[in-house]
């Protein structure tokens, strides 16, 4: 199988080297014409996976037309507000045939769109020729080739078996599963739910409080997924707990470290600065708390976030926020 | 209200110091004579809270006609598998009224009890006088007041209406629950988990599959948990999801660590030495699969565990064991 990779960032740089691996022809597209003659000449992309062997088979070009040609499946992994507009000029380019895959996890800030809406609206396609691939999937570890599971999803179960066809290997075992909606909800706000988490910690406080607001974060992306068509089961399975999990407890997680640098004391702009490339839960925060409120689900995690990250709530009143409530029945 | 707490353990210390910031007297019974001397005198416990300063109101005895006499709540965080013989000589002393709290995480290995059985069995308590508290509770962090929620769990609204009340306080914050089985099991289920993500954290594996064996781990609590009639919305709950995470984040976890320890290489009796303290996911893993293929339940993390613990499985054998299936769809 020939298979396009949009983005050269550590998740799309990883996720070609497993379908690689899995044994497809992969190209990659990159914006860096640098980037994509350092993994095209030395297989090595020392900027977002330093000390990593890429496979030698895997080319890489700026020119989409060149990557696109003949693709059978076009996986993509680029930040998820700038995906409409790299995206648009792309489509006459992908092959009639070809199935797209959402590697992304966020939520589009001007519609409130799923990132595989986005994708099936700009490329065309219908919404059972797309998948989203999601779990506990950092990517270092992956491109390490440490094993690991993985969700696809798609409306169409002829394609997230192809899809997970097309990825599986001794290391990287996909899952298929049918909920899209609940698959990409819980990857997009389990970015906010980590900065959360690194919040609380950056403020000295450690596992007790990791685990309760990763429990309660769970419970309220599991609401806003119910109230969205969702399933239930999705929300305690790999996509949603197990990546939620993996996001918050690593030290290598963007969401993560920008949290912590805000609980340490940084302005928001210092955070980012700090943190370097893109943490989706900033922006990903807002547009969630847009969705939430349009169908009328709390989601009282993502709210001190957004006030935090964008109305200057001092970081000192987040974790009273979280924990402060008097005593009552867990689940009322 | 007068609290009695039998065990001068890191956990027992513990709860001792949130009863009496929630305002309880407290008496803290243990066997050794050394450390109630030290508790009494320098309000310290330095073998397992060293630099904690412990509510100078606390009294500690060896004698628990003294510690017992006039409580309204006894409290219980003695290891599982001594529970029996330790409590069999108190049953006279503790008076009418009194509910009983199990702090324990195990099951017994002679008759598969889970705790409070074993509790109310031998104190003689009809079973709405005892409950079980549990959560993301790492000791060390609570005695350094940092925030922490739990569940407290039992048959009878009013019991668990009591023993929250008697231990609610600005940094303690319990939610009460009727699901004294969910409660239990994931408690003593966890402490397993825990030794397999030690194990594969060991070998040097990291959050990915961290936070894989966790989700697959609380779906196979949950399997057990509904065949013993359980409650589902448990195990996404602070005590078992919330539990769960904290207990294999934490490098103060003593099943996590002695999992640490035999994947780096150590015999059992190595890691039992050097992990020190009991880590009761040793001895409850055998009473956790004898009661799992009681009731016809398949639980291959703990089935995995146990063979490494007590059947000599090389523990190179065990991520293949947990990840190698092949791909299909997460449910089924």
């Amino acid at each position: 199988m020939r298979a396009a990779v949009l983005g050269t960032g550590a998740w799309g740089t990883t996720f070609a080297t497993v379908l690689a691996d899995a044994g497809c022809d992969v190209a990659l597209w990159g914006r860096s014409a640098a980037v994509c003659e350092e993994i095209a000449t030395t297989h090595r992309n020392e900027a977002y996976l330093p000390g990593i062997d890429l496979p030698a088979t895997m080319t890489a070009s700026t020119d989409p037309a060149t990557v696109l040609a003949g693709a059978d499946l076009v996986a993509i992994a680029i930040p998820s507000q700038s995906v409409r507009a790299t995206l648009a000029p792309m489509r006459p380019l992908v092959p009639a045939h070809a199935v797209a895959v959402s590697l992304m996890k966020g939520v589009e800030l001007s519609t409130d769109q799923r990132m595989s809406q986005v994708v099936a609206e700009v490329l065309g396609l219908p919404v059972d020729r797309v998948a989203v691939v999601s779990g506990p999937n950092l990517a270092r570890e992956i491109a390490e080739r440490q094993p690991t599971a993985t969700v696809v999803a798609s409306t169409s179960p002829e394609t997230a078996q192809l899809v997970a066809r097309a990825c599986a290997s001794a290391t990287f075992r996909p899952y298929t599963n049918d909920d899209v909606v609940g698959v990409e909800l819980c990857g997009a706000v389990k970015n906010i739910i980590a900065v959360a988490v690194g919040i609380a910690q950056g403020r000295g406080l450690r596992y007790n409080t990791m685990a309760t607001i990763i429990t309660r974060g769970l419970v309220e992306i599991t609401r806003l997924g119910l109230a969205l068509g969702a399933d239930a089961e999705t929300f305690p399975g790999l996509a949603g707990m197990g990546d939620l999990m993996a996001t918050c407890a690593s030290p290598a997680s963007r969401n993560h470290s920008l949290g912590v640098h805000l609980g340490q004391g940084m302005t928001l702009d210092e955070a980012i600065a700090a943190t370097g490339g893109t943490a989706e839960g900033v922006k990903t925060s807002r547009s969630v708390l847009e969705l939430a409120r349009s169908v009328g689900v709390e989601m009282p995690i993502t709210e001190a976030v957004v006030a935090v990250l964008h109305e200057g709530l001092p970081v000192d009143e987040l974790a009273p926020l979280l924990l402060g409530r008097p005593h009552k029945a867990e689940r009322t």
